[in-house]
C-alpha cells in the first residue's frame, strides 16, 4: 500500500502524525511518501499546487491530508482555490463523503439529540466550485460579480447514484437536500435524477428537504437522516452543521472519493488548521484517526476500519472532562487498536 | 395607514386573523385590503401575480402576508417563482430583515443557548434569486443546468449601508457571513463594500464568517452575533437556522423592506402554510404578530411596536405545556396591548 501523506499546516501537522500512528500499528509496512504543499510550501516559493504533484501524487493507493492554510500569512483563497479545489477536481474526487456520528461522551449542543447517525454525500467536482464566474468594472460603483453553479446529469447521476448504494446498504432512507423552488434549473436536474435512479434501488425511501429546512432538522431531528444526497455548496454548509451538532469538528472526518477508482482518494478531518492553537499538543487528532478508519474502510480493510471506530468511541466515551492532549489520544488508540 | 392584507394560504389565515385583531387594539382605524393571492388564486383561475395585483399593492403603506403555498395541490416553485418572488423584486425588497430573539419559554434546542438576540439582514433581490440560469438538453445523459448568482455594487451597498445603521442602533457589531474563499468575484465584492463603508460607521466593529463557519456558531456560541449581513440564499439558510435556535419558526418574524421608502414594505411570518395542521386552530400566531409589531416599528410607531413585543415575551414566558390555541394566543396578546 502506497500512501501520499500531505501533514499541511498548523495542527494539520500534529494530527496526522497521530493519524499515522494508528495506521501503522494496523497495516505495517505501508509506503509513505510526505508532501509539502500548504502554506508552508506557498509562503517559501510561491508554488500551490503544480503539474508535477498531481502526477505524483496519483502513483499512490490514497491519499491522506491533515489541514491547510495559515490566515495570519496567506489572504484566504489562495489555498483553497490554488490547491484544495484544483486537487478535488484534478483527482476527480466527485463523491465529498462526511458521515456523521453523535459518539457518547462527545459535546453536543442539543439538549435532546436522539440517536445521529447519518451520511453525507456530497458532490465534489460540480456547482458553485467550478470557478465558474466573473467580473466587471471592479471597485467602481458599477461593479458586478456572478458566479454560475454548473450541474450536470453526468455529475448528478453518479454521486446520486453512489448516495443510493450507500443507502441500501445502511438504514435504506435517502433524502436529497437542494432548494428546488427556488433553483429550478439546477434543483430540476438533481430532484429528476433521483427521480429516474430510485427505482434501481426499491429499498431505499427517497425523501426531500430544502436547504434551509434541512437546518432546523439538523437541530431538531437529527436522526430523521440516514443518506442525504446533495451539491457542492449545500453539502458544505450542511457537514459544518452537522459537525457541530455531533460534538464539534474534532471528531468530523471525511473522504474526497473517485469512486471510479480511477484516482487515489483522499481522507481528511473536516477541520482546519487552527493556527491559534498549533504547536501546543492539544489538537484533537480523533477527526484525523477516523479519516484514516474511513480510508481503511475505503481500501476494502473494513475489519481494521471498524477496529479504529470502536476504540474512537470507547476513547470518547471514557474521556471525562480531562482537556485534550493530542499524543496522549493517539496512545490510547494505538494502544486499543493493537490489543 | 392604509394596509395590503394577502392571508395566503393554510394556517396563513387563521395566523393573519391574529395579527390584524393585535393591530386593530392598538391601531384603530386602519384601511385594509384583503388579497386572495395563493394557491387559491392559483388553483382558481391559474393567476399567480398579475400587473393590477402589483400597482394595486404600491397604493398602500404596507403589506401585511400570512403564507403561501400548498404542497398538496400546487407544484414546488410555482407560486414562489410566480408571486412571492416577483412580489419582492417587484416592490424592490431589498432588505429582507430577520430578527432573532430567544424569548424565555420558547423551546430552544440548545442546551445552553445564552442570551439570543441578533437581526439578519439578508439582501432580498440579488444573488442566486435572480433566475438568471438555464438549462440545456433537458432529460437527457447531456443535461446541464445552471444558477448564476448575480451581485452588483448598487445592491450590497444599500444593504450593507442598512445593516451598519442597525449595527449602530443596537450593539454595535456587524458579521458579513459569505464563502469568500471559494466565491471569490461575489465574496470579493461584499468583502470589499462592508471593507469601504465600515470608515462611515467608526463605532461599529466589523467581523466576517464563512456561511458553513456561521452555522457552527448558529448552534455553539448564537450569543456572539448582534447584525449579520449576508446574501440572498445565505439568509435564507441562516434565519432558518436561527429561527430553529431560538425556538421555532413559529416565533420567526420578517421584513420585505424597500429602504428608499418608494413602495410599500411587506412582513410576514417566517413559517410556511403548514397545510398538515390547517384549520385546526393550533397554529402559532405569534410570528405573524411579530410581524405586525416589526411593521408598526418601520412604519415609525416604535411604543406600539414594543408593546406588542413585551405582550409576546410576557405570553411565551407564561405558557409552559399547554398547547397552543391559536384564537387563545390572540386574545392574551390583544388584551396585554389594551391594557
Ligand atoms: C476550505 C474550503 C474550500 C472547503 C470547502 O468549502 O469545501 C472546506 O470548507 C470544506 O468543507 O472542505
Ligand atoms: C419560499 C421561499 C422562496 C422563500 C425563500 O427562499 O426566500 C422562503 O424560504 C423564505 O425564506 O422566505
Amino acid at each position: 500500500m502506497k500512501l501520499a501523506v500531505i501533514p499541511g499546516d498548523g495542527i494539520g501537522v500534529e494530527v496526522t502524525a497521530e493519524a499515522i500512528r494508528v495506521l501503522d500499528a494496523l497495516v505495517p509496512g505501508v509506503e509513505k511518501t510526505e508532501y509539502d504543499l500548504g502554506a508552508r510550501r506557498y509562503l517559501r516559493n510561491g508554488e500551490t499546487l503544480t503539474e508535477a504533484d498531481i502526477e505524483s501524487l496519483k502513483g499512490h493507493d490514497a491519499i491522506l491530508l491533515g489541514a491547510i492554510g495559515d490566515p495570519r500569512s496567506v489572504p484566504a483563497g489562495v489555498l483553497e482555490r490554488g490547491m484544495l479545489l484544483p486537487l478535488r477536481f484534478a483527482l476527480d474526487h466527485h463523491v465529498n463523503l462526511r458521515p456523521s456520528r453523535l459518539y457518547p461522551g462527545s459535546g453536543t449542543p442539543l439538549r435532546d439529540p436522539g440517536e445521529i447517525d447519518f451520511v453525507v454525500v456530497r458532490e465534489g467536482t460540480e456547482g458553485l466550485y467550478t470557478g465558474n464566474g466573473g467580473a466587471i468594472r471592479v471597485g467602481t460603483p458599477h461593479e458586478i460579480g456572478t458566479e454560475t453553479s454548473v450541474n450536470t446529469r453526468f455529475g448528478v447521476e453518479r454521486v446520486v447514484r453512489d448516495a443510493f448504494g450507500r443507502a441500501r446498504s445502511r438504514r435504506g432512507k435517502l433524502t436529497l437536500v437542494h432548494k428546488t423552488n427556488v433553483l429550478v434549473n439546477a434543483g430540476g436536474l438533481w430532484q429528476r435524477t433521483v427521480d429516474e435512479v430510485a427505482p434501481e434501488f426499491p429499498e431505499v425511501a427517497v425523501d426531500y428537504c430544502h436547504i434551509d429546512a434541512a437546518t432546523i432538522y439538523m437541530v431538531t431531528e437529527p436522526s430523521r437522516f440516514d443518506v442525504i444526497v446533495t451539491d457542492n455548496l449545500f453539502g458544505d454548509i450542511i457537514t459544518d452543521l452537522a459537525a457541530a451538532v455531533t460534538g464539534g469538528i474534532g471528531t468530523a472526518a471525511s473522504g474526497n472519493i473517485d469512486a471510479s477508482g480511477t484516482n487515489p482518494s483522499m481522507f481528511e478531518p473536516v477541520h482546519g488548521s487552527a493556527p491559534d492553537i498549533a504547536g501546543q499538543g492539544k489538537a484533537d487528532p480523533t477527526a484525523a484517526i477516523l479519516s484514516v478508519a474511513l480510508m481503511l474502510r475505503h481500501l476494502g480493510r473494513v475489519a481494521e476500519a471498524e477496529r479504529v471506530e470502536a476504540a474512537v468511541e470507547a476513547d470518547l466515551g471514557s474521556r471525562g472532562d480531562r482537556p485534550v492532549v493530542t499524543s496522549e489520544v493517539g496512545d490510547r488508540i494505538v494502544s486499543a487498536v493493537s490489543d
